[in-house]
């Protein structure tokens, strides 16, 4: 027993108390003479140390001694202390340290183990287990054990069960890039990592477990984009005898749980659905921030036909209202247009009408002052309200409205992460057309169903037709940010069989990757549906940031690269040899 | 809403209720005209469909096209049964059916759907998701469930933080072989699956997250023996400021509690604590079923000198006594002497003696009556006992001997795996000789501690010396299974520097492979140990079991392969260009 209480317990009624306890010397302040004091730290909290006259020669002596991060143990009486520090749940009391004993020493760490550190983004990586000691991260980690343990708490009592899917798994190479892993018993071939527990999930639902759910890590070799990780967590859930409606009610369920579980937040209301149109039309994005308004407006009827050809040119004019800045200054102006036409967003320029005393408006040449305010009531900009007008072709101008309307929201204060707003968006396509392969590919998955209503088209023959089928899938959505997705499945062999051929797959493709699966539903396969959530997102979400990075213990960099352990690294010959590869990289230039 | 209740919860209070339930057809009994049953399953129970003369002819004939195994959606009136079957909880109401929908058809299964199937082991394996609705195997996976929440609840309520740690990792080659991942973004370099999180939980130690757990998939590929899997799972923990006490206390709970929670069995007691020394000595084994007594005697001072050459020139002679044994047959001991022969064992020959209402010897010729009944008195062997002794030398033997006690054991019936009987083996060697390499090994991994008391030796440069240091580590073992395994740890960087250099690791080897946790060490690790448990093991005993595979969802055959995905498998070329290997298999013979 190296300790009787951690640092982060005692407070004065424990006064009196003798007491050991061991932890890392956060810093020491040497007030003269005996009188020392110690902030010793551990992952409970701090405690202060102290020494003054009645203090042992030894022990004096040992507290010269100490640096940073020193890690000690301390034994001592528990005294109230002369100046409290109310502000940590410590802060009433002190140790009057009677022993004190060095259990490891430290070199001074490369930065500071600060709330605010002094270290840069790579040095911390480097050093992540010193990084992983400050407040944030440490925070941050408990916090996702936490949403685990509630997530789990929660499925349990609906009667999930969680079941291990194997990790080492075949190769279906159909959307992201598979991890794989040569087979030594088996020369010549390869096990891929999952992209998702997909087939075996529905497998365990052909298997009769009508209630599943596993946190999973998920493999996906794509090139990194910023806050991607190639390997990554999923809350994985799959449910037989099902509808949409009954996925709303459990994962709605699930969702509530959480908030209040762990942060403490009552949802009293359904959360909204909105279609994935609706969702396209008024937020310029299928993951939409409902925090707040600023919903996009078609104006394409009120601006077209006054002779500015860039909008008479336009198939589409889509404008938002940014509530009271009708103040913006020519600059601000300016650099928003900037802003918009970067190729990010990729707009051609960007339309103003500031609504103050009077209307000013880029375009006052081709419209009257009556027209503008005309427009300004009926998408409601007000008295001091600035509105946003961007045009072009249809799809890509609601993109770059919708980015528009999330940088006003930012700028306007509107997006506060401590403010949560889900909501799910269903009806989405079913599948999207590629003009580069010129195929249709699975806007979700391959095993997405059709809604029933479409069933129809889905067999058709005409592109057209087969474009505007929707999907039974669904996403949660969070701030902006997409949660989780899923969808109800095929559990018919025939619609099964017909989804591929609309992929273009030929009957042995089909069979030589999903095989099993289809051999599956040959044996009495229930109706089933499911969704994943993404927990790194999630997580950081909860935790009230945008990236994930601080969610995970021992992250990746963009190159996919471990910088603490330095992964990936080379292999031996003899290793590779032992499992039939070799190893061709590109001569280094 | 598919379904008003699942088949495994109506009971008579129920009566008159309209229920709908959906699930499989286990079996349609047709009783002449109108009276048909048919048992409708799911993973909750059987529930009994009934039709009778006011059953609408629709339904009936929906009854006639039924097959089994199909999945039906069934509507009607919870009814009492006219025949009881008291042996299922649902087995006192049937349900009247009123409407029948045929949610999918099912092909004539390759095997019974029932607790004793008809299906041989190969084609089980293929058709998994069949299997799996066998109540054997939907038992073991809901066990699995339920062993992997209860852990979970118990770490959580003593303060452990659930940490993920990377899948993709750095390859150390030291002990098992690694599977290897190779990167795309970084050619030429491979990444590691973990054989287990040992570096990073230490990691986590030294960043200050004092009690860590994870229930995490490792990897090793080692050729398979009966009942290995090359992905597995652990219930891993590491804790910060313990001594070896704090381990045995915390994880002796987690134990006991998953006996109590699970099981339902109490153990009031502490868990039996014995060294390695003695478990070899009198049980033949580091991991000692105790269920039974049967000690391995050594009876060498005894038997020897008396002229019978084999012992005279054996270093050790061993006996256990079997109890109630001494009628066994010539043809009994002749069976039993050829099993100890077997190359598995290799004893060179099987000696008894019988202790009936004479006393009766293979080595009559060379020990008076006498000398037998006082070595039968000596031993314990009483009235009708038979002591059977093998001799050669001492390490082999004790091994065989243990063999032996385990056969003898389980033939009268002793080894009950309804009966639990869990003990500590402690104080093993910290190194073990390797003849062939000319080096020495860490008996349990680089990383666990010597015993404080041999610290001395462990700095000496004699080999002789250095093999008497003892580990600081600990197994648990349950009825003759090692379930967990562990120790504290290094966690001095010096110490840890000694221990590769007796590994006969170079500064730069060291440094290479484990240099991030080296320096981990210098900036304040605190004293740490830890503890992992195989989950797939402790699953199967806590089932009843002795083999692991019906606890794994979709487990791997012999070579490694899953039957039902054909996994793994070839893979493209293109994809093998992108990630700069190419696969050399040997030519086809």
């Amino acid at each position: 027993m190296f300790r009787t209480n951690t640092c982060g317990e005692l407070r004065l009624e424990d006064k009196g108390k003798k007491v050991t306890l061991a932890g890392w010397v956060q810093r020491v302040r040497n007030m003269g003479s005996t009188l020392n004091f110690i902030d010793l730290r551990d992952r409970y909290g701090i405690t202060q140390i102290s020494t003054g006259d009645t203090t042992v020669k030894d022990v004096l002596d040992t507290v010269q001694t100490l640096g940073r991060e020193f890690v000690i143990q301390v034994e001592g009486e528990v005294a109230e202390r002369e100046s409290k520090n109310l502000k940590i749940p410590t802060g009433e009391i002190e140790i009057r340290a009677e022993k004190i004993t060095i259990l490891n020493n430290a070199a001074t760490p490369p930065f500071t183990i600060e709330d605010q550190t002094d270290g840069g983004e790579d040095l911390r990586a480097k050093f992540r287990y010193l990084d992983l000691r400050r407040n944030p991260l440490k925070n941050a980690i408990t916090l996702r054990h936490e949403m685990a343990i509630q997530t789990r708490k929660y499925l349990d009592s609906k009667g999930f069960l969680e079941i291990e899917t194997p990790f080492l798994i075949k190769s279906t190479p159909e959307g992201a890039r598979d991890f794989v892993v040569p087979s030594r018993m088996n020369p010549g071939e390869f096990y891929a990592l999952p992209q998702s527990p997909q087939t075996f999930k529905q497998l365990l639902m052909v298997a009769g477990f009508d209630r599943y759910f596993q946190i999973v890590r998920c493999f996906r070799d794509e090139d990194l984009r910023a806050d991607r990780q190639p390997e990554f967590t999923q809350i994985d859930c799959e449910m037989s005898f099902v509808e949409r409606e009954d996925i709303f009610q459990m994962f709605e369920g699930l969702t509530k749980h959480l908030f209040k579980e762990v942060l403490g937040l009552e949802f009293a209301e359904q959360f909204p659905r909105i279609s994935y149109e609706y969702a396209m039309e008024k937020y310029g994005s299928d993951k939409p921030d409902i925090r707040f308004e600023m919903l996009i407006q078609d104006v394409t009827q009120e601006l077209k036909g006054n002779g500015f050809s860039v909008f008479d040119n336009a198939s589409y004019i889509g404008a938002i209202v940014a509530k009271g800045c009708a103040g913006y200054s020519r600059k601000q102006l300016d650099e928003l247009t900037a802003w918009v036409k970067r190729p990010q967003i990729g707009a051609q320029g960007l339309v103003y009408i500031k609504r103050d005393s009077e209307i000013k408006s880029s375009v006052d040449k081709f419209y009257s002052p009556e027209q503008l305010t005309s427009l300004c009531e009926k998408i409601g900009a007000g008295q001091g309200d600035l509105v946003l007008i961007l045009c072009g072709e249809k799809k890509k101008t609601l993109g770059a409205l919708g980015t528009l309307r999330l940088e006003m929201g930012s700028r306007l204060g509107l997006r506060d992460n401590s403010v949560y707003k889900p909501l799910w968006v269903c009806d989405f396509p079913l599948l999207e057309w590629d003009e580069e392969t010129q195929r249709f590919y699975a806007m979700h998955h391959p095993f997405t169903s059709p809604k029933p209503e479409d069933l129809e088209k889905f067999y058709s023959d005409n592109p057209a037709e087969l474009g505007q089928v929707k999907a039974n899938a669904y996403d949660i959505v969070l701030n902006g940010n997409e949660i989780g997705g899923g969808s109800i499945r095929i559990h018919d062999r025939k619609v099964q069989e017909r989804m591929f051929e609309i992929l273009g797959f030929t009957h042995e493709q089909a069979e030589y990757r999903f095989g099993f699966l289809m051999n599956a539903f040959k044996y009495g396969a229930p109706p089933h549906g499911g969704i994943a959530f993404g927990f790194d997102r999630l997580c950081a979400l909860f935790g009230g940031e945008e990236t994930i990075r601080d969610f995970i213990a021992f992250p990746k960099n963009n190159m996919g690269r471990d910088v603490m352990a330095d992964a990936p690294s080379r292999i031996d010959d003899a290793q590779m040899d032992e499992l039939y590869i070799k190893s061709c990289p590109p001569a280094k230039q």
